[in-house]
């Protein structure tokens, strides 16, 4: 039985081609993402990006939106804790599709206090990432701060650092006064800084990006950086109990940096990094395995 | 001598005409706002607008953004700590204007950390409170927590409550589950609540205005409540070693209802309300007094 495996996000479209012993040997992407499709429309996008690879006995693993209310057909929230036989097990059967096909749910969690949690796509990366112990973040538009603990994701946190910053920098009277996105490690620092020494978060810092430049003490061409420091410092200070050492980082090399640079200034310096790709590829192979 | 005080934002202008005792005896509004308005146009808006008005001996004072670097002309931030006096002595001769015309300059400020603050227009209405020792509020786009010890303002924050609700109502994934904005107090009290309650401040709750949507747990009717409550009890949470008893909220009763409540839920209930209008006229009539 081959497997192959799909991340189906809202923008875009990764599939995987996996040897016997999870090996990626082929991969392609397409940008017709679950957004931007209707319902109808699933089926022949799938049989035309797996063309030439589907056989008799393939067996296709999609994650992620496409198993939104909004998707192609909604595979409910699992409830934390959940485990990758868990998952499996709860995996929607899809009957219109051009193999044998499933689509993982997302997990939903709630606080001690009762506020609610989900995510979609990211707990397959999660498995993909090996399942240790501790903390697992998956920093992004709407970052998620997991705890793995005896093979199980017990529970999550969502920050929406990167849909603020887009916000911010893009909508807000903040981004008026900056000039240009180019990094500036010294103005993500001082952001980040500021924001892990206020108890109170990040909110009252904000402005800052506005009024420091009115007062000629920032740059205009810091102020994206410094917005990013202000912002990513306070996800992490927001955090500061989850972020243990031996902290699992899953997102790209850029990313990864950044937060690397704020997890350091709040005393967090063991830090894992497992690409997010690969560990989504990794994920869907390990959940393909148990619904064989 | 007769005075004239004018509240020029960035939307709209305010002017009051004085009686000699400082009632306001006639006021006019319009909608041409100091964003809208190319500098060579404010003279002959300020002339239409006190059509009638106008004296040999009559003095105009001006506050808000028209004295922005963007405005008619730029009165500089004054540095904190500032007093009614300090105020009008900084305050800006204008020589192209239809009378003897000041702009009152706005205040900057700096937290021990170098922190930047700045206001524009606030500073006006606080004086016009009564500049009470303890903290003056003045929720809105741009929240102002500031502090007032022996009559001068000695430093504020900035909490950018007003247009982050905004972003997030109308530009955010969380805005695209909600319905409406009819206004529910339980959803309000709710979010309020869990953002007081929690020592990291909003940022990892926001996302539950729309899990909790997601999950059956929140109406999409109540979310635009909920993220209020979230954002105001967040600002309240972050400054609350600012908030205490006799507190003044300079602000319309719609939104002091709304901060009474988060201010209520953080032990803080003896809050006196101005409203913003009466203390801008007020605090126009102030400076206008020390400029005669």
């Amino acid at each position: 039985m081959t497997l192959i495996g799909v991340d189906w996000g809202s923008s875009n479209l990764r599939a995987y081609r996996f040897a016997a012993d999870g090996a990626v040997i082929d991969r392609r992407e397409s940008p017709r993402g679950a957004a931007r499709l209707a319902r109808a429309e699933f089926p022949d996008v799938l049989r035309e990006t797996l063309d030439g690879w589907l056989e008799a006995d393939t067996l296709v693993v999609l994650a992620g939106m496409v198993g939104a209310r909004a998707g192609w057909h909604e595979a409910p929230y699992l409830p934390c804790p959940a485990d990758p036989a868990g998952l499996a097990a709860a995996a929607l059967r899809v009957d219109d599709a051009p193999a044998r096909c499933f689509i993982v749910p997302g997990l939903s969690a709630r606080t001690a206090a009762g506020v609610a949690n989900v995510m979609r796509g990211e707990e397959t990366q999660i498995l993909g990432s090996g399942l240790s112990d501790g903390t697992i973040v998956l920093p992004g538009t709407h970052s998620k701060w997991a705890r793995v603990e005896g093979g199980r994701i017990t529970g999550f946190s969502t920050v929406m650092t990167g849909e603020l910053y887009a916000l911010l920098r893009t909508q807000s009277l903040l981004g008026q006064l900056a000039e240009g996105d180019e990094p500036d490690e010294a103005a993500f620092t001082l952001g980040a800084q500021r924001a892990l020494d206020n108890p109170a978060g990040p909110l009252p810092l904000l402005f800052s990006a506005r009024a420091d430049v009115l007062l000629g003490s920032l740059a205009p061409t810091a102020v994206a950086s410094y917005l990013s420091g202000l912002l990513i410092g306070g996800e992490v200070a927001a955090m500061r109990d989850a972020a243990n050492d031996g902290l699992v980082l899953i997102c790209n090399a850029a990313l990864a940096a950044r937060y690397r640079v704020a997890l350091a200034l709040a005393g967090v310096s063991d830090v894992r990094v497992v690409d997010g790709a690969d560990a989504v590829a990794e994920g869907l192979w390990r959940i393909g395995e148990l619904l064989k």
